[in-house]
């Protein structure tokens, strides 16, 4: 069965309406074009893009933005040679890219929220979904163990951590992306009694030091920060085998980067 | 010699001028107050301020805010037990505190990129001063000798690394503190012909997505993440030993907080 862009954008976007200010867009490519293969990746990083072409996906379907900032305002790019170059292998391939950031936050449950779950095993643990954030009961573990496990799980090469390392931790805040900021992290300690946040991203003079602050005010609580990609590739993933399921007859592939940071 | 808090202002202010929108202002205590001892620190944490009263200093001068956002907004926080018992805390003892924060940044060259180059030891290796970089020309070493090196000379328990590790790098950017965002940091590379970026914090998308594709596409290039306190610590230590300079009467101590992160 032949399917088109505007019929998988559809199929993306019928659930959830019409989203104001988004910076959800077909970025490239053609509507009306035939899809002959999907790649789905969370970062389109120019060796994403490559591998999609290289593995016939003439529609690439991706979380975060093209040229470096949220809203891909590219005005002082335009004379970059990675810009350039970027752009160039776009064009000439013709490959249709179409950023699918918003709708899938928009979910309900938020997509990108169950993809981090499921790759931490917690889909059993889950006690309840709050607009930004999801709290997660587990068994008793310290929050060492807990970022030992989140690395593990998420084939991390490291996870970062601040607050009392020994903290016994049920009660889980858990962010994705760029949540990690203390006006969506910082009441939820409060708020649901937390004992550790987990979050992808954040600014390092909010949640981690508020959580330092109340270490050392006697407070038993723990901060593990994963990484963005780390905490939101997983959602993509689970996009693709949710798009399998809807497109049988289009081959998708999950195009999955490197790890972006080391540490030395 | 009796000095007051008041005096202590405008010491540090008279060569900079008035600055708008700032941040920056005495948020505890009285301007007529003796000063008995200063006590300087990168983060105005819990535990910097017992120590700051412990060494009988009642007036502390600091980078950051007090309560976990660039602008002190505590309207979320007057609930919340952390931000309570900071407030019982700051107010028990009378210290007065101020924020030192664009003031310092303001100074020529700024203050904290001052003490970043000095902590790093590349004082003769300076090649000029830009609003908010500084471009740093060393003998030739890989990017990884250099984040090692970085580490080391800061002392502290990681530092993160983008791009290609064994690049060779002599021309460098240095951005303190949040100035890792892609619209301060990403033109430098050109407008520079830098090898390498060093900078505080920023977002994961931006700057090391930069990299990331300039590597893909043959250049190389890294980025070394240094973490926020690491790259602006270094210039309150600076701006404390200025400030014993300045008033040789006062006692002056400066209080180095532990990293805020491990990784595990």
């Amino acid at each position: 069965m032949v399917v088109t862009v505007q019929e998988v954008l559809e199929r993306l976007t019928v659930s959830i309406g019409k989203i104001s200010n988004t910076v959800d867009a077909l970025k490239y490519g053609d509507p009306n074009m035939k899809v002959k293969g999907m790649a789905i990746s969370f970062m389109p990083t120019y060796r994403v893009i490559r591998q999609a072409i290289s593995a016939g996906a003439n529609f690439l379907i991706t979380h975060e933005g093209l040229f470096y900032s949220h809203t891909d305002h590219t005005e002082m790019m335009k004379k970059d040679p990675v810009y350039q170059e970027k752009i160039r292998l776009i064009r000439e391939s013709g490959i249709a890219i179409y950023r699918f950031h918003d709708g899938w936050h928009r979910y309900q449950p938020d997509g990108i929220m169950v993809g981090l779950i499921r790759a931490l095993g917690w889909e059993t643990h889950i006690s309840k979904y709050l607009p930004t954030a999801a709290i997660i009961v587990i068994p008793r573990m310290t929050a060492k163990e807990i970022a030992k496990y989140a690395k593990e799980k998420l084939h991390a090469p490291f996870v970062r951590i601040t607050g009392d390392l020994s903290a016994p931790c049920t009660r889980i805040g858990l962010l994705v992306g760029h949540r990690g900021g203390g006006s969506l992290s910082i009441p939820l300690f409060e708020q649901e009694h937390l004992d550790a946040i987990i979050y992808g991203e954040g600014p390092e003079w909010e949640t981690p030091e508020y959580v330092r602050d109340a270490v050392h005010q006697g407070r038993r609580k723990a901060l593990i920060v994963l990484g963005h990609a780390e905490s939101e590739e997983p959602g993509m993933r689970y996009l693709a085998e949710w798009l399998g399921l809807q497109f049988p007859d289009v081959p998708v592939h999950f195009i999955q980067e490197t790890p972006l940071f080391q540490v030395v």
